[in-house]
């Protein structure tokens, strides 16, 4: 529980970023370098380096040498624990809706009697 | 854009907290009293307080008071805004692979001439 609760603090809080959003939607469509990610930000290159380390942290892209070049990639179940995290919620509440339509239409067929 | 930017920066970074999020699973199953909120967390209520206070900043929570008591609700749309920006990324993500599987045909049929 500790454990997840860790991975969906880091994943939650990397997203809470729009530059980091940005390089995620990029990456989405295809593996990119460095300099091809940091092209459309208007930012120095090491606060642009800080925003990929915060991503590779939380698990959400990983990148790799190629030369002198270095490949970012989305991890293919980068947004699996904030999904699941998320669709949960969804559950509870759907839960609690069919427990309030259960309700009402019990205290109906008593009314009806 | 700017805005729904700002919407998700909260939205994402209000989430990246396991205190929040406990909030908002409990309020899932219902609406509460802020001491009712409270008393799981081993926490002192300022720093509670200041939970509910963010979550409310962020459209994830509303309160009203009701005689002396605060009774907290959790927002019906709470999580759209991340739940459609965590789709698209799947879309996007999708749309490539397909891209990918018809490349992969093509090249197939060409060989096969």
């Amino acid at each position: 529980m500790a454990k997840l609760d860790l991975t969906l603090d880091l994943c939650f809080a990397t997203l809470g970023d729009p530059t980091r959003r940005r390089i995620l939607q990029r990456l989405a469509r295809g593996d990119a370098s460095v300099s091809e990610l940091a092209e459309p930000h208007d930012m120095a290159l090491p606060s642009f380096m800080g925003h990929l380390k915060k991503l590779e942290e939380a698990g959400l892209i990983t990148s790799a040498k190629q030369g002198r070049t270095r490949i970012c990639t989305l991890s293919p179940d980068a947004f699996l624990p904030a999904k699941s995290w998320l669709g949960e919620q969804d559950e509870i509440w759907e839960g609690r809706l069919d427990r309030l339509d259960d309700y009402v239409t019990n205290l109906m067929n008593e009314r009806a009697k």
